[in-house]
């Protein structure tokens, strides 16, 4: 299984809006006979490939998988069947297929007459595809909020500076992080403001993710960096206002509802979802991470923290999430911590609220 | 040398005003003859003492020593003298005395015939005798602000709320800092919004440091928990203000001047260091964390970060502090980052302003 979990990890491609999945065919006698990973939409899925690398090897063998065998027939045919016309006789498989459609393949193989086991290595193999997962379990992309700030929580000086907070490591740093999700995001204040290009820089080499700009009132200049070709641009727009002109074919554009706070960010992450995109790296500004923060809609977040103060003039790293006292804080828990050049690099993942204010209180 | 740094280390102890000293005495054959430290202010200095403990032994040989001797009768005579009387040929030390009154004890020695060797294992005992070191140079207590926020440098939520953000263990930590410090600061913000005790709580033992109140107006109340008696007390107003009333013996008071900002808080730390005051450990508010800031009167940064969010409608952890534009933010060096806990600690040391500034630039 671990063999099969590498296969899909090493170097992380994109396979949105599919899962990545690794697959070991094991001959009657244990021994390997084939393996192979799923590359993406329209290419084969990896139990197939592994199967066809193992040939008739497979008969009487085991495939180990990271992900339970399909069971529907996409643009690629049910792995199950696949497994019962290869005549592989058990499967083992790391983490249940939580999407509705192809779920159920650990029952028909089952049916069929194949030994299924589940389970195995359930935590890593979770942890290699967790963009998928979490956002075909929540049917709204997994959502990364990067973000350089001080130590005091700012993200720019009183006028506005904020070049460099970060020194060129953690610079490097977040572009790396562009590069593994299927999108990057900001809002309407950052484009207007920064003219961002959103693209990968600093030697960080890949298929540049989608560009999605918010841009409520449809005030993008036909002239902004990201309407520049490099990579496909997405502009969302309310549903209120009209299609910004001029773009061309320079980028789609996807009309949202609004809310009294702007654009509803929980029906953007839907219908990006229902786009295909998997996992979006936030990227500002405050406003907007405040509301995806205080809507609940954020999976982990990358501080990027300079050793330096800005104080009470700076401007904020993120505006009023509707935390009125600490009960209401939004908490996190530290998934890694590292010096990054001069600055610190945290990663964090949103506590259960309930949960960890239990655990705070009882910790005194 | 190290075991002579060694002696002045461990336990960790107050010798204010007075610095850390050990000393090692060797014979003439270079074998080990006698060691001593110094206790603090009335104690017999750490030479006199492993002097005594080598006897005769000490004829002819030579004394390690972590500080420079000093050549000056306070209330002992000058260690220059002790060192000649004992018949020492060779005098090692790691750190030049850098006071004016108790320096050139090297040179005296020499004069004298004693061979005089400076600088060895300099930075380490630098190190293990910064507070006094740091003090005695800048005529001020070596100034350590300590604070508690969030990873968006908020230090409590809308309503005032602030219990707790961090966990146990950082609070613990804290409270293991007052004992190294000889004096804890608070703010009257802080006075009169927590009415704290600032004495040495969460099983941390020691001497419990000196508290130190800003009351600029003498509006403290004589039920307040830092008049309690269980440490030294010392309340500090404005020379324009009356003395505070009803404190009766429960609090000393000092008078110094005020800016239109408030306090004046460089005058205030001269006169800390003119009652022997080495070390302060900054507890805040954010108000007068900025004032110190601000005044470039930090010497260490302890940032206890939680891993949570209270949003920009939070309390911040600094207040303004008069910082316009990038070029002029307070730069930390981060001496060390840690988990403890669900919390993060990390340390920092100011940055020379111009190096940090031009390094940044270059490394873009």
């Amino acid at each position: 299984m671990r063999r099969a979990i590498r296969l899909t990890a090493d170097p992380p491609r994109r396979t949105s809006p599919n899962p990545y999945v690794g697959c070991v065919v094991l001959d009657a006698d244990g021994r390997f006979a084939g393996e192979g990973h799923h590359r993406g939409a329209g290419h084969p899925h990896a139990e197939v490939e592994a199967l066809a690398a193992a040939g008739g090897r497979a008969a009487g063998g085991t495939a180990v998988v990271t992900l339970e065998p399909c069971a529907h027939r996409g643009r690629t045919g049910p792995c199950t069947e696949a497994l019962s016309a290869a005549g592989v006789s058990r499967v083992v498989f790391a983490v249940e297929d939580p999407t509705r459609d192809a779920s159920g393949g650990a029952e028909r193989l089952a049916a069929g007459g194949v030994e299924v086991v589940g389970g195995l290595h359930r935590e890593e193999a979770e942890r290699h595809n967790e963009f998928w997962l979490t956002s075909v379990r929540r049917e709204r992309p997994f959502v990364t909020w990067k973000f350089a700030g001080t130590i005091d929580g700012r993200s720019a000086a009183a006028d506005g500076s904020s070049r460099w907070i970060t020194a060129a490591q953690a610079r490097r740093d977040a572009h790396a992080l562009r590069a593994v999700h299927d999108a990057v995001l900001v809002g309407g204040g950052t484009l207007r403001a920064d003219n961002p290009h959103l693209g990968l820089r600093h030697g960080v080499v890949g298929e540049p993710p989608l560009r999605v700009v918010l841009d409520s009132a449809g005030r993008i200049k036909p002239g902004a960096r990201v309407l520049d070709g490099s990579a496909p641009t997405l502009v969302v727009v309310s549903d209120r206002a009209g299609e910004p002109r001029g773009l061309g074919a320079a980028a789609g554009t996807l009309a949202v509802p609004s809310t009294e706070d702007g654009l509803d960010l929980a029906a953007l992450s839907e219908r990006l979802f229902a786009r295909g995109v998997r996992s979006v790296l936030l990227e500002g500004g405050a406003r907007l991470a405040a509301g995806f923060l205080a809507g609940g809609l954020v999976d982990r977040v990358v501080a990027y923290l300079a050793p330096m103060f800005l104080g009470g003039a700076g401007l904020p790293v993120v505006t009023d999430i509707g935390v009125a006292s600490m009960a209401e804080a939004a908490r996190m828990r530290v998934e890694e911590v590292r010096q990054l050049g001069p600055d610190l690099r945290v990663v964090m993942q949103p506590e259960p609220r309930d949960l960890d204010a239990c655990l705070r209180t009882h910790s005194a």
